[in-house]
């Protein structure tokens, strides 16, 4: 119900042809949003402008598919993260201007806003190539928001003088990513170079003591560089939604 | 060294008042920021422009005495945080002038920026009387960094309707950060309804299983909410200054 | 040996048909339970009035059909959890009326209580799609168990006002079940709308720090509701079982 | 606002002295209870006709007392747990007739239902003597929300034949609390014995490898006895909480 | 109720003096073992032949007393176990014959088996000085319960002629307990030295990544010889216990 | 080198047929125990009389088969544990008269000692028929080992009559092995009707906070019964192994 | 940028061909080592004299050839690591003289060294025959560096005569790498004989409470003797790695 | 029994002045070593030439005297960790020319080596001051050993220029001791930016999921630099005595 539905509610009372009664058992069973729907991902979209994005993990090719299409439909630009080839092809299948990023698993649809301008602009920083999927995650969702991005791949600690080199580049960002396994001490680097929010993104790339991405994560909570927030081990998504929100509100729409 | 700095030498050689091989060892032995200063606290703050921060947990009220000193002779603003009584005590005997918040742990000098005006708006929601300690940490930080500050204390997720009651505050924050400790689950639902970054700071508040603010730590991290990122258990302090950086990019100054 | 056959014994001494020397090595070698039989879900039936439970993980087809057929040649009502294809399809081979859930992998045969009434009333809640087999597997366990279910699917903390507009069925359970991964932060809410007990099944949905649901573990049994308590991770039949002896007390027979 | 608040508001604006516009405003601006009032407590109490209590961990003797004071005055029957000596020793100052009991740790208050009639029945079970402060906290909760409670301490598992003398005191309760450290078996070999749901409370008893009471609660939470469920180390309130709603629910008020 | 009582009982009913109903109740209300008595110390001190033990940890001084006393007046030996000096101080101030080993923790008191033969042969091996404690527990146990015990102290395995200079010992006795902490390395090599039990001990001997005593646990229970069992850490009673054990069964009472 | 090779070569010194340095660089280069070999194995099975063992776990078929032929080639019993079918394939190929346990995973081949006798007496328990695996490895390496072994399977601590049951049967062992997974109480349970050693053996039977065994084997370590010693998780050959020690040295070979 | 080019970009200011701003701008995009040189395995080669080692684990056969064909063609050495069975027979049909060790899990192309003289001496010693692989991946590395390797094998702990016969090799060495897996005693034992720097790699072999390694890690990280470091789980090339630079540097090229 | 010695024993059986029996008994009564002594200490000094080292945590002041001057009196040079102030003040009442280092927690004497020229360079690098206890119990190790010692403190990662501006120095060590907390990032780093062995040390610095240095020692064990191997938290001594064995193999005493 909109915030229009509910005047038109209590309109009806007024005008007499709902009784009071009536109108607040009508009342009692909208949701507390008054906004006139149910969907959290509907909700969500109208509230912040953001398309929507399903999580296609755990998810057969058939239900994602469904999911997808259902919100197709009504001409918004759609984004599905962590795809299977088995789930790509689908999707593609029915959407042939759907984009496969195979390395970022995502497979995403423009419509609404083919023609859109760049809002913000957001650096994902990567310490080895192992991490690529997840950068490259927060990379797509980020373009699919429509912040520019800028990728600095293979930026290691142990050959500092690579970071070193991109530091400008670091410094434009409205806001950075920063995906690292193993040590996870890549955030702390970045975010002593900068003045902007360090997003970091533990990556499950690593053996042994790395514990599939808990040490990254432990050693990026400990930083020592205060403009570092973590997101959840791989979490590519995340890292970029949040990005984007800091990157639109330094840049808001004309 | 500033950038000018490096032009100077480089014209020294031009004018042949400095050997090549002299401007050699000159440079190598600079930083490499060519900023001409050393430590790492200046640096940073001459980036953002935000004052000085001690973290006094582990030093001794003389230590502590004496970075605040060095600090605050050179008329800037200067924060201490994790004070014990006893550091606080010798602080304000040097300083009358300083504010001790004895809940926050933090005393804090205004010299600077004593008539700034407010940048940017932060809401510090924390779900019950325990976690005050951490989220006054972020206010008084985020307080001394120029922001405005909406305090929503004690509403907890047991208690959804205390939580509902204060949505319009929320929704109006530049940022949000919330503490909570427990099981961790404020974040996410403060997440999922606004638009803005939530920053989750999880407290060391509990016993038994909530070992000393992990399980508040791990829920946190998997916030179903994709707008939230996490800092260290009890970080305030780092909550607050990414916001403030959230907060000012989106109120640019002037 | 049932208390009367304790008599029985006690007699045949009193009779002198039974020396005292013999009759203590009878009672000796007698269970403790002095019913005469040995096995204890024989004996949990008994004494509870439910039917039989087999646990099928780890089991063979043929081993799950085999102690199937001992038990429903008894007549009892009988259910299979965990039960993968395989298993399922030698089960309905043999047992044409059997039904298959296959969201909940459980296998029920009803017998003696096709026309029972239906006693007390569970609700099952679960925060996301990923956990309907939990949900499903303790909504199936308590239909077995001959209590009227209400599902209340899809409701996670993220989007509040969904859980909101389902509180009065959640009010009108005389226990409810809430299965939630990740952070697992539906009970507390949950337990915070309504004055029955929760029942909270951490699942093992999500990725990263939610380490297999210990996450979600760890968060519901650190709950600041205090009308929650947990079972293992997954464990929805274990839910179920102590909800159905919650709501049978709520509503005695006849 | 009640029930009948809203009713009011809505027939102000049949009457024409609210308009529509005005009513959505303030419709809004309600608690989603619709109760009128925002304490969660006194909302919770309400509900569930169980007195307050207060959690004194971490709260300084004024403030216990000041909270103690804020609900005493209402009237109602008021319970504080985990209180150390200093606190108890201020409550008694303040209130002659509260009881304090030392190894629970609870001071309470009895006020309104000084005559009133227990309702359910309630057994607290302990391995050893080291777990008496939380069966006792347990078992002082439920006394204090007017349940029957008996208490069977030390039948630790190690000495089988101490429980299993107990076995008819187990069966005649409507819910059954047992508290253990170390290993944890109490509940599982409990729940074997007894058609009523089990509630297990690990305590932090024990050394070495029993980790402050996580050894217990992992086991607890693995029990083969699926009318377990379990709650956080130490948390006899918690589980006496819940086992006063299923013996209340069990025994309706006439 | 001792073996006898069963007869008696019986014979009761045979002699007509007890009805069977009678004779049903009182047998149901006699503990399981039939043995006519209750406490579980004393049950299994006359199985096993060995003395009374008290466990004084978290006991006041008064309480592990009285405990004491109420054992000693029986006339068999006493021993308690992780005394602090306080509690040792009262002890002997009652039974001034009474022992007290500041090491061990221990306070003995040998009443009936003073002149008792020792039965069977213990070595008790530990790697450092801070084992000392924790092996003198176990010797001083493995003492009171009259085995013979060898004492090879300060062997680690960073010296390991030092061990090998005692294989002859350790190759002498019936049982070995091995009390190590650090890497808990001892226990392997010691095992694969002998052909007889070794119990591990683990200590919580070291600091850092030992945790307590962890990393020795872990150690010693993947070790590599055979014949090597683990107990608690710091359990020196425990391994003194069932080292007692099995020395007896090889040195059966003449 | 036996203890009659050092004399041997003392003897040729003697002789004068080696020279002092000779003899020392020929001293030097022998094992440490002077008994000319260097097998561990072989070592072992000369002090202690026991067959060889060979772990099969990770060896590939043919790794296997050429350590088991090398054994057998000697005439000794040989027994090999954690064989998969294929290996088991090779091994009854090349051995007709081996025999495969495919419960136990264990392939034996009886030579030597077909006719021997058994000596002492070891009772397997095991909590319920998922613990088959590792009970049978502990009964069939028991038995290969000459114990005769009592199998006392499916009486978990849920319905404690079924154990009850057996008590004479587990109080007439020299030594009890208890398998158990999920929680691990039946250990504390045995421990506690008996006065023998009893071996616990963790299984990793169990889902969610199980653990792969890691809970049994911390319920296990902090058994309350002080009887009680731990192994590894499934390691039911150890268990035997040590079983077996003890029930050997109270059966002195006549 | 070598040294020289930083000296020439200051001569070329020196004679007026270069700008102060245009140096400037050039010095600023150099990387900071001034080497003139991105990519960190050459840097590294460049100054350590070590040739370019590819992980090949989460690589596909094409790009470690890729990559292996990039450096091979520069002339120097090659070494890939964890190269499963596909990738070697990529590699080996583009460079039929390099050498794949299945075991190892290595490829190897020798180019520039061939006729290398080996330079220090390093011994890798393991406990077991499945430590065989990692321990093979430290020896193959060492080799690829020139050093000349002493292998060690299948001494563990539990047979200490068998690691005493080798003492004499171990002392001989520049420093010593041991790879072991359970409980991880071996370098503790090790590094009590010798006198030179101990590279301890715990290996993931083990079962149950091994924890893929952690035991071991954890087991020497706690070692009592003070000249064993550690490396990651399985890290035989890292322990190589620090071996070589330890054993150049003892023998300095001529 | 020295070299020698075992030469004497078999001299003596070629002259008939011992026969080979009784030589065999003399031989295998002899330690291992055949160096007649058993300290292990005392050992360990004379293979490497280091002086004794007391680990003085645990031990009582009189307990820690009585050591230091067991090994004072053979006229060696001692030194003590860990040493507490009261301890230390025993230590310098007995020897007024020890040297007491407060930061470090050290007592050292210098006797036999007062006039030693240093051997080998090692720079101690440390990331804040509050790792400064770690790195001075490194350093003063260090320097008792006679290696010159470079302090590089306070060069965290965070402020990376810092690091960089000591790149020269670091270059010139035989080895590198990096001493950090929180996300242990330095020592990767440092290994970067070097061709020499990096030594990590985890400090028990931080707070929250820094876990007292589990967090830094993690992502020390998984750092991306080849050259770093670890030591256990805290472990100063053990840093320095490895980094002493390194730096002497590259000095040999002329």
């Amino acid at each position: 119900m909109t915030s229009g539905s509910l005047l038109e509610v209590l309109a009806e009372v007024e005008r007499g042809s709902l009784t009071p009664a009536d109108a607040a058992a009508r009342l009692k069973s909208l949701p507390f949003e008054d906004l006139g729907h149910t969907r959290v991902d509907h909700h969500r979209s109208l509230r912040t402008g953001l398309p929507e994005v399903i999580y296609a993990a755990g998810k057969t090719p058939s239900q994602t598919s469904e999911i997808f299409a259902s919100l197709a439909i009504s001409g918004v630009d759609v984004l599905a993260t962590r795809v299977e080839a088995a789930t790509a092809e689908a999707l593609l299948a029915q959407y042939p201007d759907a984009i496969y990023n195979a390395t970022a698993r995502t497979v995403g649809l423009s419509q609404a806003s083919k023609s859109a301008k760049t809002r913000g602009h957001i650096a994902v920083v990567c310490a080895g190539t192992s991490d690529l999927p997840v950068a490259e995650e927060a990379a797509v969702t980020a373009e699919t928001f429509h912040a520019r991005v800028t990728r600095l791949y293979d930026v290691g600690v142990a050959g500092i003088h690579r970071l070193l080199a991109v530091r400008e580049e670091l410094a434009a960002a409205d806001a950075i990513i920063v995906c690292a396994g193993m040590e996870g001490a890549l955030p702390s680097v970045v975010g002593g170079l900068v003045g902007v929010p360090v997003i970091a993104v533990p990556t499950s790339v690593g053996y042994g003591a790395s514990f599939g991405g808990v040490t990254a994560l432990l050693g990026m909570l400990n930083s020592c560089s205060p403009n570092v927030t973590v997101v959840n081990i791989d979490n590519g998504f995340g890292a970029a939604y949040t990005a984007v929100l800091i990157a639109r509100a330094a840049h808001p729409q004309g």
